[in-house]
C-alpha cells in the first residue's frame, strides 16, 4: 500500500524546487517550454491514441457521454496541442505592478505579481485538463500536481509524458509537472491535506468531486460547487430581447456551468406568454409556479427543490416575480453566486441589479452563457470560482499568481 | 450548555443581513457610523473603565506584559477612539475598478471592488481590537463577528456596546457588529467550522491561538503564524548602514512580528565585528555559528532550533554565510514568508534577492521594523498575512474586499 502522505510530501518538495526555479524564469523561456511540449505532443500522437484505446477498451461500462468525453482522436490531439500553444501566447502575469508608492520616509514600495507556487489539480475523465491545466500553470510560473480520474490513466500518462518531455527539452525542470499515476482515492485525500506542500487546489470535475474537495481539503481551493443562475426578465425588458437572451442562456449549451436554471419574469413585464413559448417551442421543459403555469400550459409544477437545482440539461424553473425587489430577494436566497442576469431597458433598475447582487458574475442585458474565461478575454481559464477570496469568476494566469511587497530604502530605520 | 452552532449559525443569517446592507451603503454613511461609534466610546468612557476594572481585578494572576495589554485608562479609550476616527478617514475601497474591457462583441467588462461579507475575528487580550477590528471591518462594507479573549470580557461588552449604539444612530445596521459574549473555548470552534456564516477568519494573537485557528478553521484563514525575519548583510553593504539596520530590525521593538530573528553576515562583508558589537552593546543576545563566535567572544553557540525560532525578545541568532546563494538558501529553508531584508550597495545582488526570496515583504537597506500597515500607507491594518492566497503582507481596508465582475450588453448572445 502507498503512503500517499509521504509520496505527497515528497511529491511537494520536487514541485516547490521546480516552482522556485519557474518564478526565476523568463517569459520567453516558460514560453518556449510550452510550445515544445504541444511539439512533443503532437509527436506523440500514435502513442496518445494507443493508450487512449486502452482506456476506451476499459470504459465500455461508462455512459455515453462519459465515453465521449474520454475519446481522443487525430483532431482532439492535435487541439490539445493548440491550446497549449494558445496558451504560451498569453501576457505573462509574472513580474507585473500591480501599485507602486512612495513613503513621505523615501521607501518605495511595489507590489509585484508572482507565482502562488504549488497547484494541485483534481479532475475527471477529459484527458485534455492534463495539457491545459499544466500548460496555464506552467505559464503562470507555477508547479503542478495533476490527479487525473482512473478511467483517463493511460491516456493522461501519455499526454503527461510528453508534455514533461518537451518542457525539459526546451530547459525547464521536469517537477514542473507531476503526474499521481494511480487512481487509488486515497491519493485524493492526501493531497487534500497536504498543507505546506500544495498551496491551491483546483478541483475540475462533477458536483461530487468538487464537494468532497471542499468538505475535505485542508488546503485553499478555488471552484464552484453549483452554476445556479438566473435570469430576471424586468418589466421594461425590451420583448425581443429578452425571449432571445432567455432561450439562448438556457438552450445553447445546457451543461456548462454558465447555463440558466432559472427564469424570473416580472408579473409587470407584457410579453411573458412569448419568452415561456419560445422556451418551450426550443424543446426545454419549464417548471413554474402557478403564475407562470397560467401563461403557458406546458408549464408543470414546480415543487421547492427546483429553485435550488442546477438541472444542467433542457430543464428550467420559472417563477413570476412582482418587479425587481423581489427578484433581488428569490436571487439572494436561491443563488449560487456564479452569474446572475437582468434584462431590462430600464437603466436604473439594470444598475441596482449590478451593485446589488451578490455574486461572481452579475450581466446586464447579455446571456449567462458568456461566463467563461475565453469569453472574458483571459485566452483561458483553469475554472471559475465562487467564493469570495483571492479570485472570484473566471480564474486563468492572473488568478494563479499572488503578489509580494518589495520595499527599496536607503538606510531607513523606523523611529 | 450554549449549541454554539446553532448561535454561531443565527448569528451569521443576522450578520449577512445587515452585510448585504453595508455592501450597499454609501462610503459617506459608513464614515459617519464610525464617527458615532467613537463619539459613543468617548461618551462611555466611565463605563468602559469600570468593565475594564473588573477584568482587571479579575486577571490579578496573570504576567505583567498581559496585565499591560488588558489595562484601559482615559488616554488609551481616547485612543481607542481617534483609532475608529482615523479608519473613518480612509480611501473607501468599495466600487473601485480594478479593470475595465470591452470585448469585440460590445460586452463592456468591469471588475470592481466588493465586501467580502462577514468577518470573524479571534482574538487575544487587548481590548483595542473590539473597536479597531470592527472599523475597519465596516469601513469596508463588511459585517463583523469578535471573539475577544475571556480576561478582557467586561472591556470588550463596555467597548462593543458603545460602538454598536454609535452606528446604529448613524443609522447602520446594528448587526454590522455582533460579539460572542461567552468565553467558551467552544464558540471558537464554532467560528472556525462555520463556513457558509463567515467568509474569512482573522486570528489576533498569540502563536498559540494563531496555530489552532489554522489547524481548525473550515473557514479561509487570514494570518501569520511565525515572523522569522532574516536581515542579510552583504559584501558590499555600507558598514554604517549595515549596523543601524540591523540594530534597529532586531532592538527597535522586539516582540512585534517585523522584528529580525536572524542575521546573516556575508563572510566577504569586512565590518561583521562591528555589526555584532553594536547589537551586544545595545543589549542584544547573539547566538552563532562558530564563524560569528570567532568575531565577537559574546556570541554563544546556536543549536539547530535556533534557526527556526521567533523569539520575540533581544535575543538574535547570527551566521556567517558565503555570499548571496547561501543566504537566499537559508532564507528559503528557514523563513517564514512574512518580512526578509539585504542590505548591500550593489544594485543587482539587491535586485535578486528581491525577485528570488519568496515572502510577503521583502526589503532593500530598510529596517524589517517597517513590516506595518500604517507604515505602509495603509492607515491601519487588521493583520499581516503570510498565506499565498487573497492578501499577503499587511493587511487593510483592500484586503477585506473582493472584487465581482459587472458585464454590461445590449442582447448579445453566445453564438
Amino acid at each position: 500500500m502507498t503512503d500517499w502522505t509521504a509520496t505527497l510530501a515528497d511529491m511537494g518538495q520536487h514541485a516547490r524546487r521546480a516552482a522556485r526555479e519557474l518564478a526565476r524564469s523568463s517569459a520567453a523561456s516558460r514560453r518556449a517550454g510550452l510550445r515544445a511540449a504541444a511539439d512533443a505532443i503532437r509527436a506523440d500522437l500514435d502513442a496518445i491514441l494507443a493508450a487512449n484505446a486502452g482506456d476506451m477498451a476499459g470504459a465500455q461500462a461508462l455512459p455515453p457521454a462519459m465515453r465521449d468525453r474520454l475519446r481522443l482522436d487525430a483532431a482532439r490531439v492535435a487541439a490539445i496541442a493548440d491550446a497549449v500553444v494558445a496558451v504560451a501566447a498569453l501576457d505573462d502575469p509574472v513580474g507585473a505592478v500591480i501599485d507602486r508608492r512612495t513613503r513621505p520616509n523615501g521607501l518605495e514600495l511595489t507590489r509585484v505579481r508572482v507565482p502562488i507556487g504549488v497547484i494541485g489539480i483534481i479532475y475527471e475523465s477529459r484527458p485534455n485538463v492534463t495539457a491545459d491545466a499544466a500548460a496555464l500553470c506552467v505559464m503562470a510560473g507555477n508547479a503542478a500536481i495533476l490527479r487525473g480520474g482512473s478511467e483517463a490513466l493511460a491516456s493522461n500518462a501519455a499526454i503527461h509524458a510528453a508534455f514533461v518531455r518537451g518542457i525539459e527539452q526546451a530547459g525547464l525542470p521536469a517537477d514542473a509537472v507531476q503526474r499521481i499515476a494511480a487512481s487509488d482515492r486515497n491519493a485524493v485525500g492526501a493531497m487534500l491535506a497536504a498543507a505546506g506542500a500544495i498551496d491551491l487546489i483546483v478541483p475540475r470535475g462533477g458536483k461530487g468531486l468538487v464537494a468532497r474537495v471542499q468538505a475535505e481539503a485542508r488546503v485553499p481551493v478555488l471552484a464552484h460547487l453549483d452554476g445556479i443562475n438566473h435570469v430576471y426578465v424586468d418589466r421594461a425588458a425590451d420583448p425581443a430581447m429578452a425571449t432571445a437572451l432567455a432561450v439562448n442562456a438556457k438552450m445553447r449549451r445546457t451543461g456548462i456551468c454558465g447555463a440558466a436554471e432559472t427564469l424570473l419574469i416580472d408579473t409587470g413585464f407584457p410579453d411573458a406568454a412569448a419568452v415561456l413559448a419560445a422556451l418551450a417551442d426550443a424543446g426545454c421543459a419549464l417548471r413554474g409556479d402557478r403564475a407562470a403555469a397560467a401563461i403557458d400550459a406546458r408549464v408543470t409544477p414546480a415543487d421547492d427543490v427546483d429553485w435550488d437545482t442546477e438541472y444542467l440539461d433542457a430543464i428550467l424553473s420559472v417563477r413570476m416575480v412582482d418587479g425587481l425587489d423581489e427578484a433581488l430577494a428569490h436571487i439572494a436566497r436561491h443563488g449560487s453566486g456564479h452569474t446572475e442576469a437582468i434584462v431590462t431597458n430600464d437603466e436604473a433598475a439594470a444598475e441596482r441589479f449590478l451593485a446589488e447582487v451578490d455574486a461572481a458574475i452579475v450581466m446586464h442585458n447579455a446571456s449567462t452563457q458568456f461566463a467563461d474565461g475565453g469569453e472574458f478575454g483571459m485566452g483561458a481559464e483553469i475554472g471559475i470560482a465562487t467564493g469570495r477570496l483571492h479570485a472570484r469568476g473566471p480564474v486563468a494566469l492572473e488568478g494563479l499568481t499572488t503578489y509580494k511587497w518589495q520595499v527599496r530604502g536607503s538606510g531607513q530605520r523606523r523611529p
